[in-house]
C-alpha cells in the first residue's frame, strides 16, 4: 500500500469536525444540540442574489474568465470605492471562497521554509494553507487580557528573523471578533515597511462592525502597495458562504501576474456564485441595517449573560461575529465533548469550538472556546442557560 | 518590493493565453477568430440541469458537507455503478472541479521531490498541480507514429526509481483523443501493483467515445483499491465546465481521510454547481446520443479535411473532442501567433494550441497542434478551409 503524504500526514483536521459524531449521537437520542461552534450565519441571503440565479438565462454554463467576470470585477472595484478603497479591475482576481484566495496568495508570495508571523488564536485554516504551501507559522500570542487588541509591535520585531516574509491578520477577527483600529494598523504598517514584508490582510468580515466603529482597511495605507494583498469573500457580507466567491486583490502587479498563473491553472471561479455575487452588489441599505440590529442584540445578550457566570469572561466583540470566552474549566477540548456526549439540560445541549484549535502555541486556549452567535436570539437564551448549568456540573470545573 | 515565489515564477503560464491578446487584437480588426483551441464545448447544458438552478428554494446559501451533499454523493454513487463501477458515497469527494481533484490527491499522496510518470503530450495544467504540491513530473513519450497509444511498458520501467510515486493518465485523453484499451488499462496495472505506485486516472471524458469502443475505468481493476485515485469532473459530461463541480474518488479509506483534512479546509464545494450537478445526473439518454452524435459528425469531417492537406497528419481520435496534428510547420508557437497576427482569408482566421504546452520534453511538439473540435460543422468547415490556405501561405512552411 503506497505511503500517504507527509503534509497530508501533519495537515490538522479541524478542531471542530472531530466533534461531529458526537453531535451526531447526541442528536439520534433526541437531544436539541445549539450549535455555537459554526461561523455559518442564519442570516438570509439577500433576495436580490437568489432573484438573480432564479432568473440566470445561460444555455451553456461556460468557464468565466481565470480572474473572474469582468462585470462582476467592475461591480466590486465600485464596492471597494465606496468604502474608501481605489482600485480597478485589473487589481482584483475572483477566487473560489476566501480560502483560495488565501492559498494563493501565499504560492504567490512565499516558498517552502518561509515564516509568516499571525497574532494567536487565529482562524484555524490559516494553518492548513501555510502547511499546503510550506510556509511556517510564527504565532504571536494576543491576550484575552487586553480582549485581543493587536501585541505590541515590540512583539513582532522580536520574530522577525531574516526568514520571516509576512504578517496575515485577519480584521474584524475571527475567532475573537476583535476590530483592529486605525491606528493599529498604521502601526502594523511601520513594521511591514521597515522589513519590507508581505501583508496578508482578512478582511471578510468588514461588514461587521459596531458600536459606532468603522473598519479601516488595510488597502488605504500609503506607501505600501507592492506589500499588501487583500483578501475577501462574499460569505459572511451576504452570507452566502456556500456560493464560493471570494478575490485576491493588490496593487502589486507582479503578485496578480503570478496569482493568475495559479487562477489559471484551476480554470475559472465558480459560474453561478459569480451571478449571484454580482447581484448582491445591489443589496439595498436596509439589509445591512437589519442584520446589524440582530447582530447587536445578539452580541449584547450573549456578552452580558455570559459575563453574569461565575469565572467567565467575554471580551465585547467589536467586529464579526464572535467571540472567545474565557471559561472555568480544565480542558476545553474535554469539554465540548462532554457537553455532547454526557450533558444535557432539558434535553439541550451546546456545542462550542474549543479555542485550542486556533491556538498555534501549544497548550494556550485551554479554558477559552470560540462562541458565533449565529444563533436568534430565543435560541441563544436557550443556549446560554445550558451553558451555565453545564459549567456548574462539569466534572473538570476549575475557577 | 517583496519578492515573488520561487513557485510563483516556475508556474507555466497556459500555452494558450499568451496568444489571446492577438485573438483580441485580431477581433479588433473586425476578423472572424474560430477557436479550435479551447476544451470549451458549445453543445447545451442539459435543461434538467439549468432548470434545477432557476428553481433552487435556498433561503440562505449555506456550505455544504465538505466532501459535498450526501445526496449528490449517493446519486455519483449510483452513476457509477451503471457503469460497472461499485463504490460508496463514503469513497467520493465533491471538489470545485477536477483541477482541486487533481490538487488534492498530488498533496495527499505525495512529497515534494517525488516523481509521477505522465505520457506526454499531456494536459499542460498537470505541470501546474505538480508544481504546486512540489512533484517532479516525468514525461514518457506517446507517438503519432501510434496515433498516441500507451508507450510500451518496458519505457515505464525504464524510468521507475525510488522517487517514483504514482502515474497520472488521462483517459480518453486531452490532448490526444486517445482512448486506452482495457489491454493498456490492465498492461499499466502490472507495472503500478509490481512498484506500488499510486494510479491517478482523469476520467472527465469518459463519455466520449466513438465507433463502438466503450470506456474501461481503473476503477474496474482488481486487487487495487489502495493504488487508484479517480479523477472526474461534470465539465465536459454535461457542458457545464462553469459549474466547478469534480470528484476524487478512492477506496483507500486513508487517501480519502487525508483528502478530506484538504477538502475541510476550504470548506465545501460550489452549493449551486452541486445542485445542478445533482440534477444533471437524471440527463435523458437522448441528450447524450444527440451530443455523441453532432462529435462524430464534427470529428469525421475535421479528420478527413485535415488529412487531405498536403504534409498534414491527423489521427482519428476514438475519444474526448480533441486531436493532435502534425502540421508542415517550423514552430507551432510562431505558426499560432502568425495565423493571429499576420494572416487573414476572407477576413478569417484560426486559433489553436500549439503542441508544445502539452509535452514536457523541450523541443517536442513542434510541428504540432492541438485542435479541438467544438464547433459546429460549419465553423469547422470555415476553420478548416482557413487552415489550408494559411498553411499553404506560412513562411515556415516545412514539409
Amino acid at each position: 500500500m503506497p505511503k500517504i503524504s507527509e503534509k497530508g500526514l501533519a495537515m490538522p483536521a479541524s478542531p471542530i469536525r472531530k466533534l461531529v459524531p458526537f453531535a451526531e449521537e447526541a442528536k439520534r437520542k433526541g437531544r436539541k444540540v445549539y450549535h455555537l461552534n459554526i461561523g455559518q450565519p442564519d442570516i438570509p441571503t439577500p433576495q436580490v442574489a437568489l432573484e438573480a440565479i432564479r432568473h440566470h438565462d445561460l444555455k451553456v454554463v461556460e468557464y468565466s474568465h481565470s480572474a473572474g467576470n469582468e462585470s462582476y470585477r467592475k461591480g466590486l472595484a465600485s464596492y471597494y470605492k465606496g468604502i474608501g478603497v481605489d482600485i480597478t479591475h485589473n487589481d482584483i482576481i475572483v477566487t473560489t471562497g476566501g480560502s483560495e484566495a488565501i492559498t494563493i496568495a501565499l504560492m504567490s508570495c512565499l516558498n517552502p521554509g518561509d515564516e509568516v508571523i499571525i497574532p494567536e488564536p487565529f482562524y484555524a485554516n490559516y494553518n492548513s494553507f501555510a502547511l499546503q504551501a510550506g510556509v511556517v507559522v510564527k504565532p504571536i500570542v494576543s491576550s484575552i487580557q487586553n480582549d485581543f487588541a493587536l501585541p505590541p509591535i515590540s512583539e513582532f520585531e522580536k520574530l522577525i528573523s531574516p526568514k520571516t516574509k509576512g504578517i496575515i491578520i485577519c480584521n474584524p477577527n475571527n475567532p475573537t471578533g476583535y476590530l483592529y483600529s486605525q491606528q493599529e494598523i498604521e502601526q502594523l504598517a511601520t513594521i511591514v515597511k521597515k522589513h519590507d514584508l508581505y501583508l496578508f490582510s482578512d478582511e471578510v468580515y468588514r461588514e461587521f462592525c459596531y458600536d459606532g466603529n468603522t473598519h479601516f482597511s488595510v488597502m488605504r495605507l500609503t506607501g505600501l502597495d507592492n506589500n499588501i494583498v487583500l483578501i475577501d469573500s462574499v460569505s459572511k457580507r451576504y452570507s452566502m458562504c456556500g456560493v464560493r466567491i471570494g478575490a485576491l486583490i493588490s496593487r502589486n502587479k507582479e503578485v496578480i501576474a503570478t496569482a493568475m498563473k495559479f487562477a489559471q491553472a484551476r480554470l475559472s471561479p465558480p459560474s453561478f456564485g459569480q451571478i449571484a455575487a454580482e447581484a448582491a452588489l445591489n443589496t439595498p441599505p436596509e439589509y445591512f441595517k437589519e442584520v446589524y440590529d440582530e447582530y447587536i442584540n445578539r452580541r449584547n445578550f450573549m456578552v452580558d449573560a455570559l459575563n453574569k457566570m461565575e469565572g467567565v469572561y467575554c471580551p465585547k466583540p467589536k467586529g464579526a461575529f464572535y467571540s472567545v470566552v474565557k471559561l472555568p474549566i480544565d480542558d476545553s477540548d474535554k469539554f465540548a465533548q462532554w457537553l455532547l456526549e454526557s450533558f444535557e439540560y432539558k434535553n439541550q445541549t451546546v456545542m462550542v469550538a474549543p479555542a485550542t484549535g486556533f491556538y498555534s502555541t501549544k497548550g494556550l486556549g485551554k479554558n477559552e472556546v470560540r462562541i458565533a452567535y449565529v444563533l436568534n436570539t430565543e435560541d441563544l437564551r436557550n443556549a446560554m442557560e445550558c451553558l451555565e448549568v453545564a459549567l456548574k456540573q462539569y466534572p473538570g470545573r476549575k475557577l
